[in-house]
């Protein structure tokens, strides 16, 4: 066995976020059920889309027992590690963009220690800026840039594909490395983002209820890639600054 | 450039063998135009499926141009290395069988040299025992024993995707035009600590001239790593926040 044999596809969710055709949400089921991938989040899928592809024939379990969520928050509070999927181009992003016949590395690595989600976005915008704001970073499938997006099902497919592909060989062994800190879950992270939100407001750094600045901390908390030990000291450290700024919880 | 770079994809011949569903029809071409790959060749697809697919509203120039026979010996004819695709277990192989990411780099040497066909079968039986008798050697994307069979438009896209996976090994980590950050210099991050610092002490979260925590601060900013840029975005809030706070600098 070597120590890509040991990638724990346990630690892996899949979520599909407002996904609208059911074939889709079916055919990312069977995608991971095939490659032995468990985990399916549905973000606001399309309520009948949701319906109609649990109650597909065939339906695999993985289908059955996917978990249904409200916000994309929730579907990553538990996950140390969030990656967005685009088909790039389209805008400007504000993350860091890796390939993802190179970035899976990062995401195996992770998987060895601790729940990773990879999101897929609805089949005609993608990832918003908003969802996308929960993300560590992005990752897209080498395609042409004359035809850059693919269906949702075989995105999911090839996605997933990558994750397994070379995984008895020995030459991409993934060596082990010192003890890695643990990194804070997106839990964490979006805590500590709603008090350095707070501490903001009041003080005057962005306006209340300012959609743009929520989405930039966001995302600039989440380039900061913490440990949950240096996510706990900052939310301490704002919670103290909230606090001498008479703010509110 | 390196060899990968210069793989002949107008070599490759995609042949769906007999295919029920205009849907995969169109799933797998709209994958090989996403990759770059021109030549689809359908062998008998059902002929409304054909048609459905053909007329599809925004069926790519790939299925467009797609080419029809009537046999896999005519579909394969001026190909020099012909490679089946199968589920495997189903059935004895009487084929050398090797898996997707072991089996691509003969692919890629034939496609240096000339025509060489990837051949799927049909959705519900794969490729017959005659339909695999013009294979060199048959290859399979690994799945679980339990769930091999994949969805045609996706075990499309996997394999197309193999092909092209690591092509440009120069970039393959981040896409060109997306711009490396800089490092915030250590000058830029001594200021935001003591403007952090500022803040701490005029909240009450540290004792003033604490050495310990000054140390700590130093510490946690240094560990995140933070570009220029950000360095800046957290020097503005945290400015703003210790004028709100009354600190005179």
């Amino acid at each position: 066995m070597t120590d890509l044999d040991n990638l724990n596809l346990d630690n892996l969710r899949v979520v599909l976020v407002a996904t609208r055709n059911p074939l889709n949400i079916g055919a990312a089921a069977r995608a991971l059920s095939n490659i032995g991938v468990e985990r399916l989040r549905v973000v606001n899928p399309y309520e009948k889309a949701f319906r109609e592809a649990r109650s597909a024939v065939g339906a695999s379990a993985v289908l059955a027992r996917a978990e249904e969520y409200t916000s994309v928050a929730e579907a990553v509070a538990d996950c140390k590690l969030v990656v967005g999927t685009t088909a790039a181009g389209r805008r400007e992003l504000q993350h860091r963009l890796l390939r993802l016949d190179g970035g899976v590395r990062r995401i195996k690595q992770q998987l060895q220690t601790g729940p990773v989600a990879l999101l897929f976005g609805s089949e005609r915008f993608g990832l918003s800026n908003e969802e996308l704001s929960h993300c560590h970073w992005v990752t897209r499938i080498p395609t042409r840039e004359q035809h850059g997006s693919m269906n949702l099902g075989q995105a999911v497919a090839v996605c997933i594909y990558e994750l397994v592909r070379g995984r008895k060989t020995v030459s991409a062994k993934i060596l082990p490395g010192k003890k890695e800190k643990t990194p804070a879950t997106s839990g964490d992270v979006e805590r500590l983002t709603q008090a350095l939100l707070g501490v903001l407001r009041a003080s005057g750094y962005v306006k209340p209820r300012t959609l743009a600045a929520e989405e930039q901390s966001r995302r600039l908390l989440r380039r900061m890639e913490m440990s949950a030990n240096d996510a706990e000291v900052w939310l301490g450290m704002m919670r103290q600054i909230a606090w001498k700024l008479g703010v509110s919880e």
